[in-house]
């Protein structure tokens, strides 16, 4: 009788309907023979609610009571989930992150997790009891203070407590139906991948992805822990994440060239014109922004005229960051000596990402060509081992998105419904 | 610099303005000189939202989880309310009652303190920081689960910090100006008492006067702390509850004979009729009642009618178990023989209080004939060292109340202006 952990983000536990829908499935899974841990997040919309009740009375509210404050959001979906279960005939018992052993250093609004130490939850499930464990939160090792994950917390605690208590797999539920070769509100041929590896998913993610966070991904990746991306509204297979061995496993012996294409709106264009081509001078630019804080994603540099010895420096942000960006530049225009600043938040990134990219030359070339046919001017490209990512007009991204989905074959024949949303934190 | 221990019920943040305005009094307080403890109490209406969330999932849900669900009140109101302060300028930090060493037994939803271990509030006090404490919830010292401590618990959980941290004072805020001789909304003549003793606190409290818990009263009379109840929307005295001593020594050497007028219509009477009078009759009746959990208040048996050997037994209950008790006596009928149950819930209590009635006689022969002259028709009487009570028909409790008011000179010749409602919880 193996462990599974179960985690219900914020849209699956909404509301009181959506609460009876989860225990039964949870109670299903507990006839069904399993021991079942559950993490569950915020119902709906209450950490934003929360948010605002704290912005009501200052506008930059102390870290800590900060966590306090979300953290009740938890303490509620819990343990009204722990009574429906109750209702269903099944003992559950609610445990808040400090509870179930989620121990993590003293960073308020995004701690990261030191230790798992589940006593609470071993002696609950060993006793045939259902456990509820609050995501997002902890307890600082040093402080004793209540503290929360930051984004993608819930998914993290999940695959941490599956890790920490040797679970078969880490289920993570959500209102999509699991990983898609594409975005389905944007490409309706996409199709559900039934097992992609931890570093595909990853890229994926970075890349735009809206699937599972960066971090729980990683965090299954160093401990391999099988994630099974599914949804709560149907009893559909999912997506299985797991690693890269187990994927060539299953099927055809060869991992798919291409597994999927990722996009991402959210990000801006900054181009430095006319800068100086002298050693120095990027790296004057860069620690500027590093300095603001701006996390960078691609950059490009173009190969200076030789007439002017001058040469442009683009690189991409979160569009969120671009004013601060904007504004740490400008105060280097003169010591650096550039032209001008260009601000383009008009732009997105299309990316196809596969594990068999790396032994398939001529990938690359495929993709671009795939644009060109389709009339999508790239503007900058980036690569890694496995993935090819490019930059273009927001207005192209669709276009962009579905020429190389249908270059690299990924379709299926049939359009299946599907809800896209977010995963909730 | 002393320890004040301060505690505001959830009428006194109901919202983000009454967040601000308690967050400035709690300033004040600090800035005058002293170590400020808070104890607050949920928001308005939140634990009775949070009790409609839990049924909309469960008629009956399990009591471990309804106590997780509602010290989320709490938790939202404290942080919320060390934020406020923050803003402000002045360092606050919000504990939960297990954080704050509030140790109790294993009793949900009505958990009773067995320690009090304050480490971190005084360590957060001797930093310098106002320390915000969760009321009405504690740790199970066994179970190591989340307790709430029942109605009175916020009050409680003040009284009890404030013994724990050797305190000056503890504070109890709500929107009430104190305690007053009799109910302001029914006799217009009301005057706040300046002192009043434990004693007199818990009989008014017991006789149906919604001042304080009789639970925090006690606590507080036997580790001898002194309570100041008075208004969050005012900086006026209010009462202070004190030894009967320190009563005594304050005005005119002598405690006052009579300290008010308590009335209580929640109650309601159950008459057995034709009980057969011999001995054990009335044990069965009782027993009956008591095994239902029935809390009887007074009773009253008639002498026996010689003709026919049967006898009459009244005794009044919370309204709210009439239907309890009926459905028990009823079962007893046959085996004890007696000829019908008469149940009564248009009645109400009226009682007079005062420290001062044991010395000196004659006290009960005024009221009575105070209600006499007012047309007030008595209906069962019962008498404690220190209070008189009377059972009238609803529809007199009123006349009866100013009656007695007017016959113990208790009335100010202005009337205050009050607004009188309950102390939460």
């Amino acid at each position: 009788m193996g462990i599974v952990v179960q985690k219900y983000g914020g849209s699956s536990v909404a509301d009181a309907a959506g609460i009876k829908r989860v225990a039964q499935r949870i109670v299903n899974t507990k006839k069904a023979g399993h021991q079942v841990v559950v993490v569950v997040s915020a119902m709906g919309d209450t950490t934003d609610e929360l948010i605002d009740l704290a912005n009501e009375v200052s506008p930059l509210p102390p870290a800590r009571e900060l966590d306090m404050l979300l953290t009740a959001g938890e303490r509620i979906s819990m343990a009204v989930l722990a009574m429906a279960i109750h209702d269903l005939g099944h003992e559950a018992r609610s445990f808040t992150g400090s509870q179930a052993g989620v121990i993590t250093d003293a960073a308020h609004g995004k701690a990261k997790i030191i230790d798992v130490t589940p006593g609470r939850i071993e002696a609950a499930i060993g006793e045939g009891a259902i456990a509820i464990v609050a995501g997002f939160q902890g307890v600082s090792q040093t402080t004793k203070d209540i503290t929360t994950l930051g984004r993608g917390g819930s998914d993290t605690t999940a695959v941490a407590l599956a890790v920490a208590l040797k679970a078969d797999v880490c289920e993570i539920y959500s209102d999509v139906d699991g990983i898609f070769t594409a975005d389905p509100r944007i490409e309706p041929r996409a199709r559900k991948v039934p097992r992609i590896s931890y570093e595909e998913t990853l890229e994926m993610a970075a890349q735009g992805a809206k699937i599972l966070h960066l971090r729980c991904v990683e965090y299954a990746r160093r401990y391999d822990m099988p994630i099974h991306v599914r949804s709560s509204f149907s009893d559909k297979e999912g997506t299985w994440v797991v690693k890269a061995e187990d994927v060539v496993q299953e099927g055809s012996m060869e991992a798919a060239i291409i597994t999927g294409v990722a996009h991402d709106r959210s990000q801006a264009k900054i181009t430095v014109v006319g800068v100086p081509d002298k050693p120095g001078e990027a790296a004057a630019i860069f620690r500027a922004v590093a300095e603001a804080q701006i996390n960078i994603d691609m950059i490009v540099q173009n190969v200076s005229a030789a007439a002017t010895s001058l040469t442009d420096i683009s690189f991409t942000l979160p569009a969120g960051e671009g004013q601060t960006a904007m504004t740490a530049l400008s105060r280097l225009q003169e010591s650096v000596g550039f032209e001008a600043l260009l601000y383009d938040d008009s732009v997105g990134k299309v990316s196809i990402v596969g594990a068999g990219m790396s032994s398939s030359p001529g990938i690359s070339a495929r993709f671009f060509e795939a644009l060109s046919e389709a009339g999508v001017n790239i503007e900058m490209i980036s690569t890694s081992e496995i993935r090819v990512s490019v930059v273009v007009a927001e207005t192209q991204v669709q276009a962009a998105v579905n020429a190389a989905h249908a270059a690299f074959d990924l379709g299926s024949d049939e359009i299946e419904a599907v809800v896209y949303g977010g995963t909730g934190r």
